[in-house]
């Protein structure tokens, strides 16, 4: 039997975040404000600690991850690495599949790498209480978990449609000690107007994401402050953890480099976490195809321009230089709801720009397809999201075997899927379909873009 | 900081499991047929397969581990053993906790272990479907699972109350390919005898095994066997790769042996599977004290007498030598469902009468307390059933504090409660309480006791 499990130690974990934004050819575009210039760090105070802004505008290649941090993430990291001997066999292919196992922290997916950091840089900071909004739930259990760990309230403004509908979540943070209302709500001016209107309304993130904001920028103590699960650059650094850990799991088993690295993406953390420290290498020459992977039904990386946008429906955000569908951009109701992002971490966005990595799009029943071929061979159940990572694996696993060619393809197992049953039995059931937008609607959205104000259109590189 | 995950690698899992009959001061108690009379194995051979027949009649003290069971085990397997260093801190004890993380495994929980190595032999053995029934879902996912693997058919009988109101554990067999439908059924004698009388009915556990084992004998192939999760010797044998992993994980930080070993016990096999190396290690004369941990609600081990009885309600199996509460006993409606046996395993059983065990009952309440102070520090949620045992390690850490004792605590975290939190969520809003059986009531159960036909009491050592 060849090695499965890879395995670090605490004393070897990583001691600092990889930031790209020190490596790209061409420098990252900065947030606009509402006239159209750049946001300054002082702007973002109201809203984000400015420990945090700093790393948000950072250029610093490295960035040290304080001892305390560690101390809180060694309950579950280092993550193994692990090897997919079973699905490799299935498959009869030559290549050697890697991934890192996300899911193993205690609220299941890898978000709980930046709800720490950024929890614990609130509390420096003096802050007590963080808000923040959540849509199935992914998200606002990874804060309420790191919150109750460092010590701060939590409050979370859960999609009304799903803290009706999927209630474990809401209970899951409930256990951490969170305060989990559903949104819209009567606690926020931006709530209460839209519950005037539309009082039987399902709620959207857009309208979680103003109340959040809302309720941590009002707060007149100012002790409180709102944090946000994807997309950012500090967010994105605080993910890097896992693809350092990577590079040194490899390394142990005699690797060099992967030859493809494949993540889902919805807001780009998870793939970014993995894959930046090998867009690095990508940058120094090393011959690596790197895949970010996205639904069909919400195609922001394969289909979108890349423009200035606002980061939420409400339009309260700083403009950000992103591939997006449009803030206003409804996606359909895949289950992959981690998935159903407008826009994409600019970051990401921009290494796309600058031809480094190969966005490719999954239709859901293939991802579904896929996931289920892991379930019978790795034994494992994955997270919708994750899922997506599944397809694109397992398409070029077929590609090796077709070339006869013993490559290593690493990926990021984001998540477990036990609290996304209801996707698999709608599957298994024969009650899910394929979402795809026709061109005439894609039309209408990017027409949409055409209109927003001081919207930015850049070109480099390949673009 | 200290070392907290302490890692095997797959190259030193465990190749033969420990069987505990082999080593009790007295031999093990047969089981008796309807005449009175110990039953043979060839009585057995329409419900099981002979190779596990052999394995539950068997005094061998080691007994191999084939290949090709490992070669399944190492998706999850060796499982961590880790500190709980963190829960440590906020109790201020000087004693070290450490646990072995059963809930690694794609299903969640221990279940797998011996899951797998009965899908193996069945499939040996030249079966083709395996039957088994199930409450809430932990074993008949596990066995889904296990099935999925080895290449079997798997039909699960699950109590109509769990099909209908906990659906995620029947997703979870449905991914893994099984056959999940509500008992009583109509596919079997049993239940359309039920279902006739009570169309109605939630069912019970017992009309589920009845139904089970029904299927496997009167399938005229011969291709059909029946599967028992827990309680059966050859049940708690492939369970004891847990404790023979920590005893060498515990070598690895230096620990010679743990002064207590605890582990929560509804069929026993959990508690078994930790802890039988280490009772062996007490027949030895290692000072070592370990405690099955119970609930209140239904007091086995602390309460009831050591009798013949009925393994299943419905008095299909032979008569087992066991602490039981009645095979017509019907516990309150915990939430730790894996702990509502009536009964317990032999082999437990005639340890604790030898005095070899220290057993301990706890509330449902405190259970949950050390539960959520579990999720607070540690970080992890775990199941209502591990919770029963974290009581018990939350006491006698206190007890090393008070004592001033630097204790080696050892415990099983059987499982994770994720697939369980409306218990959580009844717990936090105030709608659990505690059950205990009026002295009155429990009288009764015992008086039904005495009406057991050919029911032998049986006195040796302290009891």
């Amino acid at each position: 039997m060849e090695q499965i499990k890879v395995l670090l130690n605490e004393s070897d974990i990583p001691r600092r975040w990889y930031n790209l934004a020190a490596d790209l050819p061409t420098p990252l575009l900065p947030p606009l404000g509402p006239d159209g210039n750049p946001v300054s760090p002082d702007m973002l105070a109201p809203v984000f600690p400015m420990n945090l802004i700093e790393q948000e505008v950072s250029a610093e290649r490295w960035i040290d991850i304080p001892e305390e941090i560690l101390n809180i993430l060694y309950r579950w990291r280092p993550a193994p690495l692990r090897r997919a001997l079973y699905l490799e066999k299935f498959l009869g292919t030559p290549a050697k599949i890697y991934f890192k196992d996300e899911s193993v922290s205690p609220p299941g997916s890898h978000k709980p790498n930046t709800a720490v950091a950024q929890a614990w840089y609130n509390k420096q900071f003096g802050i007590e209480r963080l808000t923040t909004e959540t849509g199935a739930g992914q998200w606002g259990s990874a804060l309420a978990f790191a919150c109750k760990l460092v010590g701060l309230e939590c409050k979370v403004f859960m999609v009304r449609i799903s803290f009706d509908q999927k209630p474990f979540r809401k209970m899951m943070m409930g256990v951490w000690g969170a305060n989990c209302v559903a949104s819209p709500s009567s606690e926020t001016n931006a709530g209460r107007h839209v519950l005037e209107k539309m009082p039987d309304t399902p709620g959207s993130l857009g309208i979680a994401i103003s109340e959040a904001i809302e309720q941590a920028v009002t707060d007149t103590s100012g002790k409180t402050r709102y944090s946000l699960g994807s997309v950012l650059n500090h967010v994105l650094l605080h993910q890097t953890i896992i693809g350092l850990e990577a590079k040194k799991q490899l390394e142990m088993v005699g690797i060099k480099k992967p030859d493809v690295v494949i993540g889902c993406a919805g807001g780009g953390s998870n793939f970014a976490g993995l894959s930046f420290p090998f867009v690095a290498d990508k940058i120094n020459g090393a011959d690596i195809k790197i895949i970010p992977v996205e639904p069909t039904a919400c195609p922001t990386m394969t289909r979108a321009p890349f423009v200035y946008d606002f980061g939420d429906t409400a339009c309260t955000t700083p403009l950000l230089a992103m591939h997006s569908l449009g803030h206003s951009f409804v996606p359909p109701p895949i289950h992959a709801g981690g998935l159903r992002y407008h826009g994409m971490a600019p970051l990401v966005c921009q290494a796309i720009v600058e031809g480094l990595l190969e966005p490719r799009a999954y239709h859901q029943l293939q991802s579904y397809e896929a996931a289920i071929t892991w379930a019978g061979t790795e034994g494992f159940i994955p997270a919708p999201e994750t899922s997506q990572a599944l397809a694109a694996v397992i398409d070029e696993a077929k590609k090796a075997k077709e070339e006869g060619k013993e490559k290593v393809i690493l990926f990021n197992y984001s998540g477990h899927g036990l609290m996304d049953l209801t996707g698999y039995d709608a599957y298994l059931s024969g009650r899910l379909t394929d979402y795809e937008l026709p061109d005439e609607e894609m039309q209408k959205y990017l027409k949409d873009l055409e209109q927003l104000p001081k919207a930015e259109m850049r070109k480099t590189g390949k673009w």
